[in-house]
């Protein structure tokens, strides 16, 4: 069967192609016995509303994007959950479009965002983006965008996060009253916000219990695990090691218990770990891993309640909602 | 700054809209120096096609849709990296559909796909999948469709799958030389295809040793991770219990673990454990869990391959192509 289009339909029901949409449309200038005639007639031949011809006409595609960097991460995948919960309620569509952390990625999606795909986006920041010109583009457009957990500070809108700062702070308090002296700092990108914040609060608790900040002690991991763990297992492997490591992300905290078997070292005897992680598998792991646990679904959820807000009113001011929801330090094993 | 559209950008230049258009679509009609003063206008105006009206105009959106049940397990987020390394080859985006393993949000997805969302689909169905209407006519409609690891065994196209049946043969003949002679399988759903195979290779398996198989060993499980850990306490908890388990899911290996730490089960000791995963953590769990492992990342890879394929070929007959690519046994702890 060919595409049924309005002109086709119109055709059969001897009607005007506008009578026909607007009948579609449920509008109030059309009879109710003629939209009874055109919805039967719709039925019987199948006919499907093309969505891009829709979108121009109703500019509005049903749809939100949500954009971040990968889904092979829990916090991702917990968050993306949180965020379908809300869109199903409400009848949208969610597109997951994957950046990989490249900012070029990046772009290129939210430009093609630009011509009305979504009516509203969701983002999470790849750890290489420099430019908000893109989003600044979507704002004048009338496209409300809301960053969840990774933002762009300079940028007046919507912000869901935890707080990061003060989570770092208790991972390194944690791991100083565990008895740590030399605390590596496992970070994953300088342009990220949430990285100043994490190493912000990790120098605070070091100050507040007189242990010396050293620079090198910020170890910057690539998004190569086998990179990672070569590195982690030079710096375990020197002399003067450290004894606790915070993985600011969760593979990285895989990635230090892999270094730490192939080295033979034992954790949390050798080494303590604390990661940034919402692993199902965390309390299953050998050892079990202390993790700051954040509150991935309910800030994807809290991220596209705002969206909605703002999708149901042109006016809103997303600026003014920047919202804070903490993580928790679950203590297990890996620290002793 | 407002939309600028092709009429604006036609004003601007004093040429008619058709002719900015061609310009724009870099057509043989229109001249070289005309295509540089619409192009040089375009960048100073700053004009960004619509997708959605080009899309009506080429019948081409650039987009694949990936159409599957969750992405909070490793088999599907590496199938996606490598369906992506393949779109990011071709120029194409990809956009991310999650089903949740609901049949209404399957349909409701695949119906929205017939508007012309995306020039092909790449699907893993839902548990719950019963009817392939959707999917014929999103193939009569000329959208190529490709399945891969959950597929629809009564439809003609594409499909990309790995050896399931003898996967699942190699588990339990791995845990009958372990000792094992009374084997759980816990399933995720009847419907699916690769339940039907796997469920006969562990069949096959316990007939080659002349062990009887119990149909009550094959354990319906559910995704409600809670239901499901109480429902494996109830049966580890029984004076006859298995003492070998085939987690098919991924998940429930993980509920298997967790039951059996409530319980103070030892693994291997008291139950031997296999587990269908693509997880990273599988060698870092305590004990390290033997796992079937899928060529998840390869599988992504084929099944874009076989859709761009057929994208540049109209003609061609994806139905010829049925492709198997065989999963691996890593032994590891959990078996002892």
């Amino acid at each position: 069967m060919g595409n049924v289009t309005i002109r086709i339909l119109a055709r059969e029901l001897q009607l005007s192609a506008a009578t026909v949409s607007k009948a579609l449309a449920d509008s109030h200038e059309i009879s109710q016995s003629t939209k009874k005639r055109v919805l039967e007639m719709a039925a019987a031949l199948n006919y499907t509303p093309n969505p891009y011809a829709s979108s121009l006409r109703r500019k509005k595609s049903k749809t939100i994007a949500v954009v971040l960097p990968e889904v092979a991460d829990s916090f991702f995948s917990q968050a993306i959950d949180g965020i379908e919960a809300i869109a199903q309620d409400k009848g949208y569509h969610v597109l997951v479009c994957l950046t990989h952390e490249r900012a070029h990625k990046e772009q290129a999606i939210l430009h093609e965002m630009l011509g009305g795909r979504a009516d509203g986006i969701l983002i999470s920041s790849c750890s290489e983006t420099t430019a908000p010109s893109s989003i600044l583009e979507l704002q004048e457009k009338g496209v409300p965008v809301v960053f969840f957990d990774r933002v762009c500070e300079e940028l007046d809108t919507a912000k869901v996060v935890t707080d990061d700062r003060n989570s770092a702070y208790k991972a390194a308090d944690h791991l100083i009253r565990c008895g740590c002296q030399e605390i590596a700092f496992l970070s994953i990108s300088e342009n990220l916000s949430i990285s100043h914040e994490r190493i912000e609060g990790y120098k605070h608790a070091l100050d507040e219990r007189g242990i010396k900040f050293s620079p090198e002690n910020i170890i910057p991991c690539t998004h190569h695990a086998e990179d990672n763990v070569r590195l982690l297992k030079d710096i375990l492997s020197k002399k003067r090691r450290p004894d606790g490591i915070i993985a600011s992300v969760e593979k990285l905290a895989v990635q230090v218990y892999q270094a730490c078997r192939e080295l033979k070292l034992n954790i949390p005897g050798d080494v303590k770990v604390v990661g940034f992680s919402n692993l199902v598998t965390a309390s299953l792991l050998n050892p079990s891993l202390t993790t700051i646990t954040q509150p991935a679904f309910e800030m994807g959820r809290t991220a596209a309640t705002l969206l909605f807000k703002a999708l149901g009113n042109k006016s809103m001011d997303l600026s003014q909602n920047v919202l804070v929801i903490p993580s928790e330090l679950q203590v297990r094993d890996s620290t002793g």
